[in-house]
């Protein structure tokens, strides 16, 4: 965990490769099965030309962001908001990048809210929107 | 997809057993392998008593009770609004039910807001808040 949080502060990157076999795991994770993410065959006739890779599954690169930045006080309280904008897709590389945006002390407690996004290897944004951590562990 | 869409409709509840395999494909799924997820002996020792669940795979059955009310109008651009209050461990069964909180027009586009609710077995709140589906499909 990040020793100091400070307005202003970047959060280290993570860059991820988005791979048909990543989905596939998912998929027996969470039991989504949903053809659009497993089905190469059929989601290459629809829409969207081919698989994508499940919304929570890019959400879990913000939450990876957001675990190596404040450890437990994310994993044990934070809160999410989030807005999907476009697809990853199996070849493509994410990178999520951070920013706290704001820290307000309420009751003697410290809420820290970080600007987040996702954006794929064409600079194309998957995810953005921002996670508050309420500040628990001794620092 | 459900087709009718009304005030006060309840979603579907989606029903899901936690366990220690689907936590470990989550983990290969998302590369997140921190030991709190998935070294029973070293979890038993911190203060959680056990392993517990990748937040964000407690997430994706929130995302699915909203996919199978509203498809790919939640897939291609859904924003969720979420917070982490428990954790979910292998022997847990929880329950996500749903609610249409709200339905706004804007522009001449609609806007349904859910609240959203994922339980244990014991009735503790896993993880709470709403999430919003620009509604693009012909119904």
């Amino acid at each position: 965990m990040s020793k100091e949080i400070c307005l202003g502060k970047i959060l280290s990157p993570v860059v991820r490769n988005i791979t048909q076999d990543k989905i596939n795991l998912y998929a027996e994770a969470s039991g989504d099965f949903n053809p659009i993410h497993v089905d190469e065959s059929f989601a290459a006739r629809t829409a969207l030309g081919g698989t994508v890779a499940h919304g929570m599954l890019v959400l879990s690169y913000i939450s990876e962001i957001m675990s190596r930045a404040f450890g437990r006080d994310w994993s044990s309280g934070g809160k999410l908001s989030m807005r999907f904008k476009a697809p990853a897709r199996p070849g493509d590389e994410v990178t999520v990048t951070g920013k706290v945006d704001s820290i307000e002390e309420r009751d003697g407690v410290s809420y820290v809210t970080c600007s987040l996004s996702c954006c794929n290897q064409k600079g194309e944004t998957v995810v953005a929107g921002e996670a508050t951590v309420k500040m628990i562990s001794e620092r």
